[in-house]
């Protein structure tokens, strides 16, 4: 038996619970967790908020930690090894999505994100999984790279965000704040778009140049919006923000549909877009891109027994700017 | 004086007037219309259905004729020229969008499309402004290339329709009949959506190797669906049609908010976007590809004291597949 902390059902308390783990099959290592980050989308699995949870569940997708075991067959790892994992735990590897090496949209059926399960004191998965943490980079605080990071990186290259690039990250909570510092080391210009100033001072720390509020930024000024914000659904507003053809991407997922006036669009050519993870070769170089940059999240480290306040305090957008569960206090 | 018709005032039916038209500037000329086609905005703008519409105003944008009269610094063209003139008769020259050679989206303040008055026995407009139409193009049915075709073509090259590339047209009108000319001539792998199928035969002579329902098509069967429907607001059915990374781009305008879920944008990197008109570039290779591969408009000429009758046609879809006004008969 190992620790754990298990959803038991939709919108209870995380509780304390004993789960016991596989041994790796061939392909297949352990990893003893270190870190988990806790992100917004563990809460809306917590709660079902998107419908198609199951209970009881260990959550945690944002985990960094040591290989403990290795299976037979396994040659990418060995015992000791530093180690990151994510959301990408599976993939079919013969669909269109895969052979293109965008994993991440399998459509083999292999390739949903999933939850390793990193709010535990140990996981198995397979081997190609897992990436090689860079030793600069430390565990705690490389931890979020692996949703929160992946997501805005992946979102960033596919968007061609760079020098003479005008990017704007809507909302500076996990997401957005490794967006504005990945953004800031691409080259881009970047801007925040916030509901309040309160966070002005740290946007500008991590490399951002203007700090608006949706309502007050100036009209046709970005060429990529990135929306961390999940509270999101009127798009008139943003889409005003936007240069002719300039693109806004949801990485924020709202779970009612998105009001989308068509005349911005057709009148600028202007985009709208989502995104999910990255791909395995896509986090590998951002892995490598964070640790040439020093790029890692603001984090705060909390204990098992105060994971119980940790999603409240998500709600209320209370968090500067990751809680990561230290998995040593399960 | 010359003869138009003219809207009076929102939902009035079309007039005949008297009206003069300027002697063309230095660098105008004056086109003698042959024939303007009758397009769904022009619709739209007499029952002032997006709002901005100004009365009395005569409509009509897809116009061809003949050079009748050169403004003094006039190079372009010289008198009995074939020329055909769209949506574009303005741009600020400046703006990025001008300097990038997307005057349609110029931001300067020169080059929202707008009427150059088609249905009437003259129009007078800037000689930049007006095409060379190819000899071997039909002057009724080269008419409707100047905003139908454009329209597709400028979409159709954005999103890189061409051979391996699976596109699908939403709606089989003026716009959508020109887009499987086009795609298909582009090399594309062509499909139509359609509410009924009575126009498949038309469909697939026109190019396409597909005809589907919106309920009916395959789940993530396209790269590219452009759709030219104005009624649908609801693009969650549309959204499943894409493969991962596709684009659904809308070239007709509901006057309601579009309502997007989120959840297909993001699962496959899907897009959104909206497209307008083309450039001057663009309708220049547009004509040229027309000539090269036979493409015009299946079009109806209609005389004007039928063009009463030319709306009420339109809004109940019963056109195959664009009426042009003979201005032989004002």
């Amino acid at each position: 038996m190992i620790k754990a902390l298990s959803v038991p059902r939709a919108g209870a308390p995380l509780q304390p619970v004993g789960i016991t783990r596989r041994e790796p099959g061939p392909a297949e290592i352990t990893v003893d967790v270190a870190y988990a980050g806790v992100c917004h989308s563990d809460l809306h699995m917590a709660r079902n908020d998107w419908g198609y949870a199951t209970y009881p569940t260990v959550l945690g997708h944002e985990v960094t930690g040591l290989v403990s075991a290795v299976g037979t067959d396994v040659t990418a790892h060995t015992i000791g090894d530093r180690v990151a994992v994510g959301m990408l735990l599976g993939s079919c590897g013969i669909c269109p999505s895969c052979r293109a090496g965008r994993e991440q949209y399998c459509t083999g059926g292999g390739g949903a994100p999933a939850d390793a399960g990193g709010f535990s004191e140990r996981i198995v998965i397979g081997q190609d999984f897992a990436l090689s943490l860079p030793a600069s980079l430390d565990m705690a605080a490389a931890a979020p790279l692996m949703c929160a990071g992946i997501t805005m990186f992946s979102a960033l290259r596919e968007w061609n965000a760079g020098p003479g690039v005008r990017v704007a990250v809507a909302g500076l909570g996990g997401l957005g704040h490794l967006g504005v510092k990945l953004a800031a080391a691409m080259g881009a210009q970047v801007s925040v778009l916030s509901r309040s100033r309160a966070r002005e001072d740290d946007a500008r720390r991590f490399g951002a140049s203007g700090f608006h509020t949706v309502a007050g930024a100036p009209a046709g000024a970005f060429d990529l919006i990135i929306s961390t914000v999940s509270a999101v659904t009127d798009l008139a507003p943003m889409l005003s923000l936007l240069d002719v053809d300039g693109t806004l991407v949801m990485a924020g997922a709202p779970a009612t549909p998105l009001s989308v006036p068509v005349g911005p669009l057709i009148t600028g050519r202007r985009r709208l877009a989502g995104t999910s993870i990255g791909s395995l070769r896509e986090a590998r170089e951002m892995l490598g891109f964070c640790a040439t940059h020093g790029i890692t999240a603001e984090v705060e480290i909390i204990e098992a027994d105060r994971m119980g306040t940790a999603f409240a305090r998500l709600d209320a957008a209370d968090v500067r700017y990751r809680l990561v569960l230290d998995a040593a206090t399960l």
